[in-house]
């Protein structure tokens, strides 16, 4: 199962791709950043992250998606321009048939390291010991969606167990 | 000209075409509303607002958009409801090309009414007298797509006067 995790922002949306193999081992396939250009308008910003996200779903062609939640910025003017943003990685995602979660951020600190209160540096020391990386992920956007994307394959497989009526 | 006027919402999209004369006569071309099931994911709401919008772009193909911003929604988790509605309908408008411009609540009362604190019925009467329509337009988001494609017309002609030198 190969899983694509989006933390998105109109300026930076980070991306991170996850395989879990059958007998459960995780695996970075690719992450990174779609950044655009603070100067130019909203559209076309929008319309950036909308091509690209585009590109690397077709590079990589990803099962099932994972996004993150933003319900704690307390910006009414930030969350209109996140909003805008994640309709548009929405909107790719399902372009491309993928079912989509969201999970937001104490969901995610939860499931990585057991604890919803976890700091930047625990969350992203987890990433790199769960994915066997021999160091953190950079930037700090595509570490935190390679987080989404690991979340997204936990909670995946235990809501189907759950389905199958298993333990 | 031809203009579009966008109040962009996830349950709701209105939108209203506008066609300005060269002697400055506005006639309304198009209104309506986009409507998405309250039941189904974000993701496919998008999706349908996105493939009416351009329906709408293809059938009519204006020539300039205005969008109305939405800073005065006090609750975030709508803030960004409504930001990802935002998100698709300026992708769509970028996608045909057009250039956009966003109009907040307060410009499009004061441009149509002449006063930024009018009510909804003063600004619905006023759209529908400068429109020529036998009765108000219905429903009320389409009526404030209507205001905003009216706002956008004179506030554009009125930037290009100035651009000009003109008085």
């Amino acid at each position: 199962m190969l899983a694509i995790g989006i933390d998105p922002g109109t300026a930076t949306t980070g991306f991170g791709l996850v395989r879990e193999s059958e007998s459960g081992d995780l695996e970075a396939v690719d992450w990174g950043v779609i950044l655009t250009p603070a100067k130019a308008p909203a559209a076309e910003r929008l319309g950036q992250i909308f091509d690209e996200l585009n590109e690397i779903l077709e590079k990589h062609k990803p099962q099932t998606a994972g996004v993150e939640e933003l319900f704690f910025q307390r910006n009414v003017s930030t969350a209109i321009a996140v909003g805008q943003a994640r309709g548009v990685v929405l909107l790719a995602l399902q372009r491309a048939g993928l079912p989509v979660f969201d999970y937001n951020p104490k969901e995610i600190k939860q499931t990585i390291t057991g604890y919803g209160g976890a700091d930047k540096a625990q969350m992203q020391s987890m990433v790199r010991t769960l994915l066997e990386l021999p160091e953190i992920p950079k930037p700090d956007d595509a570490a935190d969606a390679l987080a989404v994307a690991i979340c997204h394959l936990h909670l995946a497989k235990y809501n189907t167990i759950l389905q199958q009526g298993g333990k």
